[in-house]
């Protein structure tokens, strides 16, 4: 086994896009699994929007990153040595292992993973937290009834294309909102959306009246911003908006732009809401069972897009910032 | 009995605050009630924040007052004819009679008033629509649970007084937000509100900070702005967030300040949820006796503050939109 484990380090706290200078790249030795702990070869880095909140100082809803600590991420990897009752060497094991080479953890928050099922990126994706975020966000927190209307954001991307296809199998209408005439193309042609409203291309607000005559009864929101704006102006009357990220304020370097047209929730006796995976954990098997079901089906497609290398974490996430993925982004770490 | 009704119309949408050009007066004759209807002589007119949006354009949950048409204002008066079944001559009844001095209406959304139990203006403020409207907002919607933190804010005005007081009848910590010192003390010392935070005094985040040390768990809004966004910087995990009013923007004259803390709702997987009273006309029996009742028991106080004369109506509203009233403002319309 090599023994070295080489790491990605968080060096400073971006302001505005992160830069490669944000990270470093460290080297130490491979550790030593102790009693009731396991180590961990990574194999996928799972590349999330909330990477770049993680690396802000303030209080959050996870302590951030310090300066100098492995950077944070979700990962799937191979168990190469165990002294875990439960854990045995060769398993496949997603968690929050970090980007880095190989983690050692006490198992805590690990979960299997059966290759057989699907690719191991899949497994990070719609299968994964990822999954996860748009089963228990999409229908816990807006609650779509059959022949609702469910607008997504960031539609072409990792959460939003799981989210709008949950939707079509609720027997909702699904309207996707995705930067460009490929990902629109996608997620009609591809994952079966209903329509598609292309931010780049035109005004969202009345690109979601035309396509949803009868106003918004559930929006799953990934992006904030204009996009959330134009979307709030068409909510039907007791419309559920679910908070689920912001990224076109991610990155920000002013005050945060909030939802100007926020009174719609009064005039429309609607609802917004936040909420993360994490507190669903005890409720992820049902959400596994599902996810798995409709893949086996055929009903829930997935894209994983693939950056190679350790190193070229900073480019992954960056690109990811930039909207330029399609579907689910992975960092491939090591080829076993 | 005076031929002639004097009315004051919407003469012109107002930019910003309203001027008092922005209406006119008319006279016309008092009409007379066909069948199944009745003629009210209007006593008091109910001052609202609500009235600034009615008179903008645009889509909202009434239709905009239009531009001749008697403005839309709650009102109390006598009954000086009926031909409607239900309805009797001498009656005191509640109503969306305008502002005027005499209605007719098919008694669509009027109700008895008993002017035994408390003065009329009471039955405009603490047990009318005001005080419904802080009832169902504050336990509907805000659902608060004994021994929680409740934040209002215009809390010493007609709606947030109520909320606040409702707050600690429920067992709960009510902390309020008002503007200046007077108004502040009235809460406290009058009301029984456990704290105030002045928000002219100082920064209202490390007010609320100061006197929630637990975090927000109810906030009953009436005001938007910065007051609306100090209030998410400081909320408890599943906090909710009710949106009764914005009165701090509703005379901008640039776009709405949206609240760019609403990310709190993900970090705090809370609720930001906009309600009308007029879906609660069911259950208006219900919040009449509780609040009939705790007024009567001495929990619930009301102060009511009264301008007189029709032609003194933009005077009135514009006073309350600068926040210079304390308690439920009314116009005293006629004197029987």
């Amino acid at each position: 086994m090599d023994p070295v484990n080489r790491q990605v380090r968080l060096a400073a706290r971006p302001i505005g896009m992160p830069r490669r200078a944000d990270w470093r790249y460290t080297e130490e030795a491979v550790p030593e699994p102790q009693l009731g702990e396991i180590l961990v070869e990574v194999l996928y880095v799972s590349i999330d929007p909330a990477m770049r909140g993680w690396m802000n100082d303030g209080r959050s809803y996870l302590p951030p990153v310090g300066i100098g600590e492995v950077m944070r991420a979700g990962g799937i990897g191979r168990v190469l040595a165990s002294k875990h009752p439960g854990i045995a060497v060769d398993d496949y094991v997603s968690g929050m292992f970090g980007v880095q080479e190989y983690a050692r953890t006490n198992g805590a928050g690990v979960t299997a993973v059966d290759p057989r099922i699907a690719p191991l990126p899949v497994h990070l994706g719609a299968l994964g937290m990822t999954g996860m975020t748009a089963y228990f966000g999409l229908l816990d927190v807006g609650r779509p009834q059959s022949g609702q209307t469910v607008v997504v954001s960031a539609a072409a991307g990792a959460v939003g294309s799981v989210a709008g296809q949950i939707a079509k199998i609720m027997g909702c209408r699904a309207v996707g909102i995705a930067g460009g005439e490929a990902k629109c193309r996608y997620i009609v042609e591809e994952l079966g959306f209903d329509a598609a409203v292309d931010y780049k291309a035109g005004d969202v607000r009345q690109g979601l009246r035309a396509q949803c005559p009868n106003g918004i009864d559930v929006y799953f929101d990934n992006v904030g911003g204009a996009v959330l704006d134009a979307a709030l102006a068409c909510l039907a009357r007791h419309a559920r908006v679910v908070i689920c990220g912001a990224v076109s304020q991610y990155n920000s370097t002013v005050a945060m732009r909030g939802p100007s047209n926020y009174m719609s929730l009064l005039v429309n006796r609607a609802s917004m809401t936040g909420f993360l995976v994490f507190d669903y954990a005890a409720r992820y098997p049902e959400a596994a069972r599902a996810l798995t079901g409709w893949r086996a089906e055929g009903t829930l497609k997935s894209r994983e897009e693939t950056v190679d290398g350790l190193t070229s974490f900073p480019d992954a996430l960056i690109k990811l910032l930039l909207g330029e993925n399609t579907g689910k982004l992975v960092l491939k770490v090591a080829d076993r």
